[in-house]
């Protein structure tokens, strides 16, 4: 099967000067990223998180990128086939095909990634999106970003849904990390409120980023796609973008999400900043919170968990709650003259901001001790879990892990406990992989004595 | 609780003496008519479908039309809470209880039900769509009709999922007659497709009458409701509006709708129409199939049922078959200089057209016999079914056999037994009514002898 | 030349019964009226205001409602060529064919024309209005009626441009009576000012009636084009739809149309109502608005002359004071709770709704004495200047005219001296016809004595 | 007067960063030219060309970039009232000003002006355009340009209105050079056809650059602004966005104009290229073509000539030839597959890309003989009236004839003769300046002798 595809959007417009720099790139070493970035895409609605099984399914797959008189054309060797109706690829997909040409070979390359300062990186986030037509400042603002994990137990998966209802009847947008699980059951929710309220222009904005699209590739529903270079421009990109943020049961990546967002709203410099965080399940998982909000108390102290309200299997306090804080919120920004679609002025630290590659070395010498002051331990605490989700299901981390066996996670006994205690507690539950697999842990605890 | 709402559509632009009419109806015999039909649609997602039932559990409901200086507004005393989003009535419920005051209110009330004349019954139905604005020439003509049972098994609601989510992969517009079933689940599947291939504009029609609103009221994702006056008419809209026919497994009703499409399908003068007529169901339902297969046969015989395509279990094969015809439809009414959105040159014999009224004494009188020609024998089977469906879940129905017992239907032998079989195996498959309650029969076949 | 052509908006959804109607309405008596009013706006753009001479251009044209499948056709033999580019009519000109199609042959014979009861006069003027899709309750109202003479000199013509031209920056919309001069001068100005604003939906609503649409036809620019019955609905129309209503100098129509606004504002019901009136011309037509006072002042007396502000060349002030009386009725509106785009509210007495006929007889019978109340003296004095209006360009008054020879005006002294002096200066002014004929008065003033 | 506006346009979304970057250019050098642009496009509809003169009349005119929290805003001291409606600035004038911020200090400092390499360049004009979203490939291709001179007779202004009206009537587009005379009349008469085909989005796209604005400011009708940083890439810009040509009489400006694209189409890799090339008039200005048309044959020869077609005095002539003209062109894209809306195909040799700076060494140095090839020559004739042009209008070159007196204009005597016969009768027939001042030649023709 092969296959010629105009791309859309932006990618729709290029002279031969960016077709020519496109090409390079597709030629370059980044071709098996977009190749890879192209199939997860592809192979949306798939069941699976194990990147490299997608990968060997589909080995035959090849995409090119040609110049044509006019601009690019994408041509696509063996692609799977339920991309297509009646041998014409889905619209949605050619959507998300073009948004990878875009963020992998055109934007990404745009930039420097070895950014100082952190007003450069904060602009390459905007840039990003802004270029990918996400922020569109004449629209209401109500944008709610859920997090939460990618395999997570049917009774939480409804109550995603449940929720993601109630904010779709309130009339708000969704955002998530792409994928399944907890990132597929809000958007699903909100378009039936949507549609009940005659919303056509509902937003389903999937961000993800290069190395976990494939294990969580973007859901039919997403309907404006972004791929941020790494997980720390993800990060600041649903912060800054966002009005609100629910995060639901997750496993190492979910608390990645929460420690990020605590360590950002602790800076002093933010005391005034409005944003409501609220942490939610079904009744079911009440266990699970408890857990997590016993290791904030315990790491980030009381302050850290007066950022947050946890409400326990009530969807529709919820979505009411979110909705009073969009109005503090607004009223806030209009207050300090800021943007009500991009939040210029939450501080974030640098620690937050650059690239923590998590390699065994940079594990072992983050270290968690309750000598750092509570920002640093935060910033600490979020690489060493970043970490573990690359080892769990990010396709650089597993090849790491299989050559130089589990991360070594290493600081002060009583954080030690605890968060073995949780990352345990996740184990159990599932929260790391899909079930289907044993889970053999990435990391090794160890107590600093 | 107390609400005043603005009409919507055209009922936001109404003349005092316009007004004055909707308070005289209102305030007349239809007032029953008119309330019991906004209370169907405020009770929208109730999972029964006892009119009885639901007219008990709001007793203290109560709506009122009201007349303001600039027009119109409904007041709600006591309404279903869950039609208002913390105090606001959902939009899509706005736009139903607008259709309902539009149609029951208004719009019936210009005719004369009595009418005289195909042109004129034919005439009154395109008024009310018109009116209703769901005939809209300037967008691509693609509406596939879905009929089925609203008690079918989980197994095969998942397939007419699947069927709709075909359709509207391809584009396809869903038309049902409102309610759950096979009612709701092409249009939830083409809900997705549409998403999927980003069409925004994505119509779900729903067709329904005064005496079914309440057991089948109109499902959340229904974007556009039509109140018909009777049975007839909406069945006349159904063929006229539609470019296809897709028939899911049902009852007595789903065989009331396979009849009347046959009978006029037969008509000499229908001979070169084109109509795609599918009749489908998941591999478990292949018996169902057979069995109503067989019944046409014996009755209607061969020609009736080379009309029909039965495709099992394939829902894409459902979805290319609509498309093939989809464009057979379109060439011959391009050839004719018909409408390419309402098919005025299919021929319907006034016996489809006529009301049947399923007294007693109608249900006795209508014979069913192999004397007859074959259409006016699809016309009476039709009136049959027309008058179980009424028995069954219809208000006056059901009252008319509380009273009288059983309708007695007549007919030479070998049809009764036939038909006996027929009924019974809906029965047996719980097709009659929602499961959870015992079915009564409300027929008894009587064999000429 | 033949040319067949589909009608457009609510004309291009018809029933096979409609246009059997209107086939045969377009056999009728009504033909050439609906001929006639068909050639003047295939005609728009004509350097004449004597329908006679255009007919007899255009005697070998002939128009015909044709029946096809799908609903109707107009055929055009013969039309003005200039109608056409490269012979595909242009569209402004198809819309306003169909408006006549619409008003003369489907919505004008829908009403009894001898409606008893002023309730019925107003529900038939704001259906048609309604049914023309003039009415548009979800737009911003500002609509800003203009009136004033056909025939005015080119200082005044740049005047109505620039008075339009300083509304169309402030986002006006322009209702004007369809034609040349002060019709069309506000309607230029405002397209230029709605072009500057970026303003894309600019309205230009041109109201006729068919015995003046020949003499004045709908100018290039009329946007929506409404046919009223009489000169009665379309005084009624222009009222109840517009916030305001602004008149230039002119002859005989627009002192016809002055006594219509004043004797309804005079009426106590409407002392609380609020509708700027603005009379207005540049410096050099200061003589005609004090000779126009001054007959207000000595006939319907000082209330009535507090009703309008008369405003000298400052097309600004015009704009502003229009601004300025915009939100006061607003306020009125949303106070009393009326549409903000009709003004159900406002008053009108039967003798101003009933359709007056210029008969000589009738003629003769309308006394102008100072016995009457005043509004029965603005009553009657309207339909005098109405006569003439007739005498002057409607087809019907010239035939009466040229067969009886002038009407005879009847009155006090006093009022008939005045009546001289005012029309005289008409004529000096050559304000009753455009230039280029002799103008021959069809009236003769008599003094009671 | 002190205002404060937003920009409109992508000058809305903005970074910290960006707006730093506009801050530092704006206290630039670069101020001078943004402040006078900007000033230019506020001072719309003024009736001088002597942008000196304008720049006298406001000089205490100031306007700055300031940095807001959520991105940018102008603050202008003093502008000319007439940009403003009560005391708000008009729509069209913001869209300007935003146009200039963006153009001026915003996009052009991203480019290296001194680029080597014509792909470069072209990269560069297109990207400016796309920038200004002036590229919409998914609109109907059907861009006309219109050159012609500033300062036009009445005759020939109406002329252009007329051609403007047919092109309109046909849906066709509009692109000129911003400002009075024939790059107005077209846009004027292309509104009216438009508005009378219902045309909602015709585009009237003004191209300048930053030496011209002020003489030739974006008159009112100007939809869309676009400063490109050179006449060389302006006239790039008009050659690759448009389907096809029209050049009305003019001076300098209008020469170097023809020159130009005969000087490309001469090219031999663009003989298959399609580009309708028509000069029109009306009858009194034949004489003008004539004396053009012996110029370009007595100097380039019968090839160019035969590239261009004369229409006199027939405007629908004109737009149906232009429509003929239109379907060749995008049969000829279609066929070698290049884009509807950028002539990417196009061989433009560099020689017409570098800018030439009219320094009198530069003139003099740009000789004119028969020894060279066509192309060379055509260049060399393009780069002597642009010169002319910089010393009649632009502020630059007016300065350098004020210090050092007139151009020398070099060459072989035969082209001298026809030269100065051609220049001098632009002088007598006021097509040099604006009339009201008495043109003094910035040029001397000097033969070689």
């Amino acid at each position: 099967m092969h296959i010629q595809l105009n791309p859309l959007g932006n990618m729709k417009l290029l002279s031969p000067l960016e077709v020519g720099q496109l090409q390079q790139s597709a030629s370059s070493e980044l071709y098996n990223l977009y190749r890879n970035c192209s199939l997860a895409v592809l192979n949306s609605g798939s069941h699976t998180d194990d990147a490299e099984a997608i990968y060997q399914q589909f080995q035959d797959f090849n995409i090119q990128v040609l110049r044509v008189e006019r601009g690019v054309k994408i041509a696509l060797e063996n692609p799977p086939t339920h991309a297509f109706v009646d041998g014409k690829i889905i619209r949605g997909i050619q959507e998300h095909l073009s948004a990878v040409l875009r963020d992998i070979l055109f934007t990404h390359t745009r930039y420097d990634h070895n950014l100082e300062g952190g007003a450069n990186i904060t602009h390459t986030t905007f840039d990003i999106l802004r270029n990918a037509n996400a922020i569109l400042p004449d629209t209401e603002p109500n944008l709610v970003t859920c997090w939460g994990g990618h395999s997570i137990n049917d009774i939480e998966y409804q109550y995603t849904k449940e929720v993601g209802y109630q904010l779709g009847l309130r009339g708000f947008n969704i955002c998530t990390g792409c994928g399944p699980g907890a990132m597929k059951g809000p958007m699903k929710g909100a378009t039936i409120g949507h549609a009940k309220q005659r919303h056509k222009d509902g937003r389903y904005i999937g961000l993800t980023e290069p190395s976990i699209i494939a294990a969580e590739p973007p859901n039919p529903i997403v309907s404006e796609l972004v791929i941020m270079p790494d997980i720390e421009k993800r990060l600041e990109a649903f912060v800054r973008m966002s009005h609100g943020i629910i995060i639901f049961p997750g496993g190492a990546g979910t608390a990645e999400e929460l420690l990020y967002i605590l360590g950002i709203m602790l800076h002093p410099k933010n005391q005034a900043q409005k944003l409501p965080i609220i942490l939610t399940g079904p009744a079911e998982s009440m266990a699970y919170f408890e857990q997590i909000d016993k290791f904030i108390g315990a790491t980030l102290g009381e302050k850290a968990q007066s950022l947050y309200t946890i409400i326990v299997n009530d969807a529709e306090s919820v979505a009411k709650t979110m909705k009073a804080g969009l109005e503090e919120v607004l009223t806030y920004r209009k207050q300090i003259g800021d943007s009500y679609h991009f939040n210029w002025a939450l501080t974030i630290d640098e620690a937050f901001q650059h690239p923590f590659n998590p390699t065994h070395e940079n594990m072992a010498k983050t270290e968690i001790t309750f000598d750092m002051d509570v920002a640093s331990l935060a910033a600490n605490l979020r690489r060493v879990f970043s970490g573990i989700v690359a080892g769990n299901v990010k396709s650089e981390g597993i090849k790491e892990i299989r050559k130089h066996g589990p991360f070594n996670v290493t600081g002060d006994d009583k954080i030690m406990e605890l968060m073995d205690a949780l990352l345990q507690s996740f184990v159990a539950q599932q929260r790391m992989k899909l079930p289907g697999s044993e889970y053999v842990p990435c990391y090794k605890v160890v107590r600093n004595g």
